[in-house]
């Protein structure tokens, strides 16, 4: 088997919708897949919150796990690298190789930290138009990406619509709501009161917030229900998990602040909670997405309480309101949010139909 | 219009399930209406996790706000002050007057802060009988609460059958989700992970996730959708808040750290998540309430999220498996688990016919 490697690409510079300039800026990405002599065959994959360019494969033997979609990516499973060129890009204001606030800033010499600019998700797109560019793919074949990566998606498609022929947004939004913001604000607190540097504890509170709205009640229910770790006694206060689901979140708290960065994670959640694609068309959705020419797969998760289904019509409506060609699909998985990286029968039958569909290879 | 009053008695001891002896204890309590010559006509109410003992009217002219659940009970109201003898305690491990983690350890002559002993629901239950001996209350017309509030009900019940013929727990769970001690969590670590005294940043953000639990999507959304404070800029990156969403949780935070002891917070989560009824009956709920002799009068609200309604399913089905006379209501409202503070005329309609129904008086 063939390993994976992270490549980076760099370049002077690069302006951001709040006007400010950044630079040098560096995107590190990830292939798979050949691209064809016409280079019609690439497929652009966005990741979401705490994901990173590693998308699939492994970088090494030892390596314990594979990329983050590796479900999904691959010879023969719904992105078929033995037929597609497959793209993934650590985001702008990510932390696994791509500029972001634990960058130096080549100003001061020292990391960015809160100096680094506020992006958008739109920066983050136009933030690897140049990866294309550099490439030589001026049209992809499909672009997509779940819950942030589905908003990367569609900002994709609105803002650069001869650059992409289909979309796929899965378990995503046009614009969060209220209740999303707000989960997003009480990790942003949590990092902000946190006085030590780095504020890991903060982070790591975040995270474990994060984990309980990515879940369903149900998977939770299922998988740790009111199980205890040891015996119920009244000994164990509040230090150590009584519960299972408590040792559950603290492990993924824990494991989160090995690897992520806690200012990453302030500006990406601001740039999510910022995100209203239907500001494009004067608050119209529609008018946001009126001129793409891509056909469109928009997936919902039944058990996804954080991107409920009313989010996933607003984006199908406002496609079918444009005559766009849209399927829409719900498929049937309790993992709650967490079902796109989790579920992969149901969604390669239906990604895999709908790129064999696509006459424009 | 009279004023209310906060009044407390104190006795020497309180042995708890973990077999700690706890002593002196205090209880702070009003009660509302008058006391019938049999003493027939008393009414307990339970508060839940951030309540007190001020459930209706006020205590000034100058009191902004009237008790905590002043739509339900008073003259003419769901529990009738001109008929019924209402009362309402703080609970143990509280701090609005009855003995908890903020009181004085006798023993230091300092507060007791996490020197004070773990608590189940089963002894703030404990803590409240010789309020009623002390009031010569033998049995109780009926006893309700909404929440944690439920759950003293239920246990009431459960563990003294001969004192109550009426029990209307409502909002509430025998035994609360991993969901529910996921969020719990949350807030604990939050609390437990600042290192100021009192902690009162992590207790904020507990009482933020607090707050989005307790409030449904669809209330989040009429409330606030996506509005904004002031206009959209990049300015302001993280301190400030953005969207009214972000400013009504901030406010929420530090309203309550003016009102309540993250010790407390710690002592009654713990009580929530510990809290599984059935463990009476070895593992059965319906064994957990064989010997209750009440009506019951089940209510949810179908907004509510956090106590979802398989809980008060669960409670009515081992009720009706133990032929108990039983009611269930589930009320359209879109507050979710606030419903049950919020909501007032259906509650009222529900819970004055259920109570007019009860010819024990």
């Amino acid at each position: 088997m063939d390993f994976v490697k992270t490549e980076y690409i760099e370049f002077a510079e690069l302006i951001l919708e709040s006007g400010e300039k950044l630079g040098p800026v560096k995107v590190a990405y990830e292939t798979y897949g050949t691209l064809n002599a016409d280079k019609s065959n690439a497929i652009l994959v966005f990741h979401a919150l705490s994901g990173d360019a590693h998308a699939a494969g492994k970088h090494s033997a030892d390596e314990k796990k594979s990329g983050w979609w590796d479900g999904l990516i691959g010879e023969g499973k719904a992105f078929d690298a033995s037929k597609y060129f497959v793209i993934c890009a650590n985001v702008l204001g990510g932390c696994s190789g791509t500029t972001g606030p634990s960058s130096i800033n080549p100003g001061t010499g020292k990391p960015y930290g809160q100096d680094f600019p506020l992006i958008t998700i739109k920066d983050m797109v136009n933030c690897q138009i140049p990866l294309l560019d550099h490439m030589g793919i001026h049209s992809l074949l499909a672009t997509t990406g779940g819950s942030m990566g589905g908003m990367l998606a569609l900002q994709l498609a609105g803002s650069y619509p001869d650059r992409v022929r289909n979309v796929i947004p899965i378990a995503t939004s046009a614009r969060v709501s209220a209740q999303n913001i707000a989960f997003n604000e009480v990790g942003r607190r949590a990092i902000l009161a946190d006085p030590k540097t780095p504020p890991n504890d903060g982070l790591a509170i975040a995270r474990m917030i994060g984990h309980i709205t990515y879940l369903s009640d149900e998977a939770m229910r299922r998988k740790f229900g009111r199980k205890e770790k040891g015996e119920k006694s009244f000994t164990t206060k509040f230090g150590d998990p009584q519960f299972e689901v408590e040792s559950y979140l603290q492990h993924q708290g824990l494991a989160f602040i090995e690897r992520f960065d806690a200012h990453s994670y302030l500006y990406i959640t601001k740039a999510i909670d910022r995100f209203d694609l239907s500001v494009e068309g004067n608050g119209s959705l529609k008018d946001a997405l009126a001129k793409c020419k891509s056909r469109f797969l928009v997936i919902h998760f039944n058990s996804d309480w954080l991107f409920p289904e009313y989010q996933a019509l607003e984006i199908v409506d406002a496609l079918k309101d444009n005559s766009a060609n849209v399927s829409y699909r719900v498929i049937d998985a309790d993992f709650g949010h967490d079902s796109f990286l989790i579920e992969v029968e149901e969604q390669t039958k239906a990604i895999a139909s709908f790129l064999a569909g696509s006459n424009s290879i």
